[in-house]
């Protein structure tokens, strides 16, 4: 018999989530990548379509206040940007009409990869975010956050980035952060920085979220058992066959 | 404005679904690859994902007349056989017991890999799978069959996969079939074949399923509209944001 700790209820649920500092969640996906041979664009692939879920399910399409289901992803320079690439790619194939704004597009052919796969899906790329947020808050039902993620040091944040965050700051349509709100540091929210009515956390929550208020969703149900246990995640149940779980 | 052709309801319902030929879905595959840039781990995950969703679908584990919740994953030595393994994984997640018998490892690290993350993650492989059918029917609640799909030549079938075919058709639990049944050829059913329960179709039909009696599900819910209009798909709408649909 195999041992289905997730099946046979125990443990995992009376034990509290964990939230991760920036160093377990680095070292949860380098142990993925190397030890479990998982590839990169699959796990992209993978968290980036459960965004899109976890955003279908946050703001159904039939919830949208605009006349169009539009949404502005808002995608940075790393892995982050990428998932936030897929997870465009994967609401566009749900009927939502997202748009891209890539400021700076990365130069490994992966995350290239990516961004073709959008343009070829007829998906809009914006050359420039309006500095005037009310054109932002009139054209998108809300923003996706896609843009720093865990990798970047929030106490440096350049331009681009910098601006973005300025204009999101006042913007009035819902902001949905992907893992790390951008500007904020993995440990510690800040105070200061854009205020997301969503977080979706990929693994495993990261320490700045245990204080969010916001509507809070996990996602990336594929980690093996034994990172699991090793990193004493203990993950909610996830229901049926859902790929994501409201926190 | 965007043409979401899917999303306003125009033509694709009314015409009928296209059941592709053998050439025309290598062609389909092969534009996703070069033109499209889809990387290859990216559509097996995709693809072995929603053959998961089919199968829980299908078979739900509160409907599974067996103690276990047990599964037996027959994987091929090429990419259906690779969807077999990241399906067993998925699987596995939604807390099927799978067991994989896998006769010929690939040589390409791309399926290396996602055996070695079936292995990580505790799911058994047979070493051997038993010519007395009674142990199988007795000890698993179903078979998926994800040997030979399209690229086999049905015609000449070697060892092992020869003998594997002739205990599927004495078995007497249902098999679900990975795009085409194994011995089947592309563009035609193979009467004196395997005759499946269930067949899960990855993007499109092939003509060999227009003659299915059997449960059939489509699955790869992401294919670019440019292609599904080029090759004149005519695919149903996939409800909310399922990843499959029952035709």
């Amino acid at each position: 018999m195999m041992n289905h700790s997730s099946a046979d209820g125990e443990a995992e649920n009376t034990q509290p989530l964990r939230y991760l500092s920036k160093g377990e969640a680095a070292a949860i996906e380098a142990e993925l990548l190397k030890d479990y041979r998982f590839g990169q664009q699959q796990l992209i692939e993978l968290w980036g379509q459960a965004c899109a879920l976890a955003i279908a399910k946050a703001y159904p399409l039939s919830s949208l206040t605009k006349k169009q289901p539009t949404v502005l992803v808002i995608c940075g320079p790393e892995q982050n940007g990428s998932i936030g690439l897929v997870c465009a790619r994967h609401l566009r194939i749900f009927n939502f009409e997202p748009t891209i704004y890539h400021p700076k597009r990365s130069a490994h052919s992966l995350h290239q990869d990516f961004t073709v796969q959008c343009e070829k899906m007829d998906i809009p790329f914006l050359s420039y975010l309006p500095t005037e947020v009310q054109l932002i808050n009139d054209a998108y039902n809300l923003v996706i956050d896609a843009m720093l993620g865990p990798e970047a040091d929030c106490s440096n944040i350049k331009e681009p980035y910098s601006g973005i965050l300025v204009t999101l700051k006042q913007a009035k349509i819902p902001i949905a952060s992907v893992d790390v709100p951008s500007g904020w540091d993995v440990e510690e929210a800040n105070q200061d920085g854009i205020n997301p009515d969503v977080l979706i956390s990929l693994m495993a929550p990261k320490k700045c979220a245990s204080t969010f208020l916001g509507k809070h969703f996990l996602v990336g149900r594929f980690l093996p058992y034994d990172i699991q246990k090793k990193y004493e995640l203990n993950l909610p149940d996830f229901p049926g066959t859902d790929y994501l779980v409201k926190l």
